[in-house]
């Protein structure tokens, strides 16, 4: 392998030039991006700006080896807006920490900037500034920074009983997505929708700008670790239980092809992490604001919010309670 | 070793009731913590948001057995901070991305979250939100956000041909503190000024913003990587070079028992890393505004900017350019 020493330096360069034909930032919020000490953005008036960051890791998050570097790129960026749109709010910019082996710095490093950068443009948020350093393992962190009119987040917390439950898309196409990813040596089926649901997400901002705009959402959390553990995260913040109907559950459709067990669809839906769809909740009264498809996203009624404590599952042939059982690193042994 | 088997949650909680106690940010700038998608803070008129993030990396920025846990938690937060001072702004708040091992969840996470507690109230910087994941080697990403008024953020690029270079405190301690700690076995000089410099460095917030609210300094960096590496920046991005005088050189003195070769001190101050201080650039006119001390900190005019491009060394007897040799992971094998 040619040895390929690189500066800090040169690495930065590399991205900051990746996105310097980001033109669509003229002029806007970005007042200083990379290469100073810090980045300078103006906050909007009336604005709150919204913060959060998400590890996505090699070996935790992805494999170097299963995972093409552009997709690590777009994902990297994705699953955080997730968590903006989740508040309803707008991104405006993010920082990249990123650590690498000085093997990835040539081919590596330029298709994940090209990943970045498509995920960058197609959702208006400026690259602001980061860290690097060089690692034997990839890491990243990323941190996005947007806005959102004051009063008009919507939290985890105000879900209510009587409220009806709904999700955007179906539920568990991303698990199988990478179960077909870890079947199969070969990535010839990149245009497969289970395999780009689970490689390139799409963080439904669209969807809950509108819904925190109309103010319709009482609550609203994004899919990332699996609907039966972000749905808990709702019921506990809000002090409610929930109860879902199996008539209405848009569970996955597993191909025969890849069939293994019975049940397999709901269990793919109720625990299987990374859709980043949206899950909210809205009174019964708003029912005539909402649409079945909101820009082409199916809107799906799942069930109710109840007053608690826990989450069922109402299959009349097999009601069960329902366990937060999605992804948590500190249980899941690797 | 006993099982601790924690989940995600459970940690997530450990640390915001760690934080809780914070009751001095009450009514203030974050309106919205850790526990939900994102966090929300208010940004003040007329200012600019200010954005850095900070990897501080086991085995590439401290090291497991070496560093005290408490330490690891004030010097993440820390060093992050000195990009803030270096920029003249004010810190508000400030995210925490941590990967820890399932054995590090119990004392060593209380220890760590104790030094990151004491530099958060310290440096009046809340802590807003986050991400913890299960990691086999300790991975630490700091996100700052804080503001400056419009207009009045200090930049690397604002250095001119006759303006005095500056810098506060000695240069070199923190490398010599470093070097103590590889070599000494015990902790038991914990109290030594040198070692803490290098274990709890204090970002020089106060005169950052009293430099950018003064219009004082023309160009300003923290000198984290080194001397040589962070003026070098400051040239390259202002288009300048510099002439340092030996004679008003603030370098480390190292004590008779730590001396190993000749000019030890002298290249512990042109190219060690993580001091924090300040390195700034003011015209000969702000000179009669510059007291030698500001709150206790020493400032030192160590020499000029020059048209360039070189960085040069003036020592009567043996003058030389200086070269970037300071901290850079992608040069330097660890």
């Amino acid at each position: 392998m040619p040895r390929n020493r690189q500066s800090e330096d040169s690495i930065l360069r590399k991205i900051s030039d990746s996105f310097r034909s980001a033109s669509w930032n003229a002029g806007q919020s970005v007042a200083l991006g990379i290469g100073d000490d810090a980045a300078l953005f103006r906050p909007k008036r009336g604005h709150e700006t919204i913060l959060t960051c998400d590890w996505f890791l090699e070996g935790t998050h992805f494999f170097r080896d299963k995972h093409p570097a552009d997709a690590v790129g777009w994902k990297c960026l994705a699953r955080a807006l997730s968590d903006v749109a989740a508040m309803g709010a707008t991104p405006r910019c993010f920082l990249l920490s990123l650590a690498l082996p000085e093997t990835h710095t040539g081919p590596w490093l330029d298709q994940f900037l090209g990943g970045l950068r498509r995920a960058s443009r197609r959702f208006q948020c400026v690259l602001a500034g980061g860290d690097t350093t060089r690692r034997n393992e990839i890491l990243i962190n990323v941190t996005v920074v947007g806005e959102v009119r004051v009063g008009y987040a919507v939290l985890r917390s105000g879900a209510r009983e009587g409220d009806i439950i709904y999700v955007s898309g179906k539920l568990g196409e991303a698990e199988l997505g990478l179960q077909m990813l870890q079947r199969e040596k070969a990535l010839a089926s990149k245009k497969n929708p289970l395999l780009r649901k689970h490689l390139y997400p799409e963080p439904r901002l669209e969807l809950g700008r509108w819904l925190a705009e109309k103010k319709i959402a009482t609550a609203m959390i994004d899919l990332s670790d699996g609907l039966s553990s972000d749905l808990a995260k709702v019921c506990t913040a809000s002090g409610v239980g929930a109860l879902l109907d199996h008539d209405q559950f848009p569970a996955v459709r597993v191909p025969h092809s890849l069939r293994r067990k019975v049940n397999e669809s709901l269990q793919l839906a109720l625990h299987g992490g990374d859709d980043y769809e949206l899950l909210f909740t809205a009174p019964p009264g708003k029912l005539p604001s909402l649409p079945r498809k909101r820009k082409n996203l199916r809107i799906y009624p799942i069930g109710v919010v109840t007053s608690g404590p826990n989450m069922v599952y109402y299959d009349p042939g097999n009601p069960f309670i329902l366990r937060p059982r999605g992804w948590d690193p500190f249980r899941k042994k690797l």
